[in-house]
């Protein structure tokens, strides 16, 4: 059966969305000074280090998108159609992976309402990664319907847990941002070990 | 028949540009304060509530131009060739597409004067596409030659609905700003029901 | 024959550069104020005026470079196979298609030293365009050993108008950037041509 | 044997990385004026001689960042299928080309704490990639087993020498700038013979 929709365009389009919004995220840092003019004429050692840490904040952004990528990728990889609905569902992910630079540079201080809204634009990413996992799976609408209910059940459960973890780091972040930031590192182990227990369902062929 | 010219390609950087353009809408937005210097020393809840009306106008921004993409896919998964003439064309449509950045910005604080040019933007984009829709589908230039009359008529009168209500929204918008733009908005359902009801004619495969 | 070189990635990455640099132009573009705040607190239907001759060096770069990648497209559509030689220059290519954005921006006010950059500039793609059309066609190096001498001889032809042209409009910047803009100009109609009388040799699959 | 993962969209999304990054180096080089109005009021010749030492650093840059892609297309055209592991040292990897823009600009002057800054960059960067050939071809995890161990050996030992090269001017920098500068030269025609000498391995098809 032929889709009405390109999977290949969507694709291409979307890795074109992270790539630009992973590579802004560096490039829009504002606290890296952008050229040699914004040190003493001769800067030292001492200065260099004292970039490092600005780069910190837009690491974490790029690796957690990272892991959206990968999430995103094992969603269409199990794809064999597309419908209107994955699409628009596809382009509210797309606008929270494109506001992403913005909300990262706001980050900066770990000012409480920073945290938040950065936790924020991270619940909404994942549950709209989870809505769109939940309509391919349920009733097999957009996959193969050979895939097992058990696989279905396990994907979803995984799938709820990031926009879960932030979640509940918000009320935390009130009370701690330490604590609330390291609530959303626990993303990456659980995707490493999501990615590790599936059993590999029917896939497209690359 | 083999065509000159590669669909795929022309898809390609069509999509590099849409993902451009959508992630720079963002990118670009001046009132979003880029970093937490712009800010007292500790800025409140009250001061990140004060930023989501700037994302209101990119939000729009960044949906119309997914309806865009989506017109774009639709058009080009039922092309079965290429020429010169509608590469073209898409120069064009991408030109409108790459300046919505700068004309949604300019949008602002909607006055009279930016929403005539932003309307005008999209007056192009859409009227540009319903000229690649006219061009490809009459005579069944790049279509299979089989796609029936009632189909083509059913399409070319949607696909002429979009520049018809942006072109309206211009004089409109000179006795009122937020008349034109509730035109703006009808953009959308109309999109959605042109895309349930048509139906699937033949479809290049992915 | 398989090549070692995925022309397809070559070619994808090719049309990212062309897709970001395409969009920059627009972006980068400093004379248009990129907010209402830019302005009195109402600007006027003047003011919008005001702005569009902005857009007139972008649009003129824009469409050039559109001509520029339908040249692209035109030459990897015939290449059966690539090499590093190839690769290499299309990087030359690519680094021409990558400063447009600043040339174009320097272009501004059509001072003469900035008219003759801008030019530089593209003696430079186009020569290096010229360059890659030889070395593939010239002995069959990387197109089917089958396409024609006559064939060849008109491509080359073509292909070698862009940079003189370009060249010739450096001194005549000298004397009148008007008529060196006018040359300019004249690559349209020319690639116009070139891509209507060229017979259709034998191309790769889409 | 089908991959879980897609190598196709790897590439798909690490050709965006590296063509924004390439295009961007020139985009935020700041020494370069935007626009006409940061010279006097009639630029002479001489203005425009005096940018061209601004793009030299980018050039440089644009094509160290090309060698790095033409290694990850070498890598990915000998890959028969990729895993998790795999796609996470590709996201480092972009990660260290995503921020070359801006080690880049601030090499500036070639102050000797940037020389080591941006050195630090390219060794990341290439014994990334080193990781990169070993994980595959070690035990031909992620290519043909057919793959000869002379093969193997050959390519691992070419691969290893950016990284060292890269490690090796850190120190000597800081007796002279100038000798480090041209020990990054040196990767050039390394990987030009590199290139040249390895027998084609069995390669994946476009």
């Amino acid at each position: 059966m032929i889709s009405d929709w390109s999977l290949q365009r969507v694709e291409s389009l979307s890795d074109g969305v992270f790539a630009v919004a992973m590579t802004l995220l560096l490039a829009l840092e504002p606290a890296v000074p952008r050229s040699i003019t914004d040190f003493a004429a001769h800067p030292t050692f001492g200065d260099v280090l004292q970039l490092l840490p600005h780069f910190r904040g837009v690491a974490a952004s790029f690796f957690v998108t990272s892991a959206f990528w990968i999430g995103h990728h094992r969603l269409f990889r199990l794809l064999v159609r597309g419908d209107l609905a994955l699409v628009w569902m596809n382009f509210l992910l797309l606008f929270g992976i494109a506001i992403e630079p913005i909300t990262t540079n706001l980050l900066g201080g770990l000012e409480r309402p920073m945290v938040v809204l950065y936790a924020a634009n991270f619940v909404f990413v994942s549950a709209v990664l989870f809505g769109m996992w939940a309509y391919a799976l349920i009733g097999r609408r957009l996959v193969e319907p050979s895939i097992s209910t058990r696989y279905v059940r396990a994907v979803l459960f995984r799938a709820a847990i990031p926009p879960i973890l932030f979640l509940v780091s918000i009320p935390i972040s009130l009370y701690s941002t330490t604590i609330a930031i390291l609530i959303w590192l626990l993303v990456f182990p659980i995707g490493f070990s999501m990615a590790q227990r599936e059993p590999s369902a029917i896939s497209r062929q690359s």
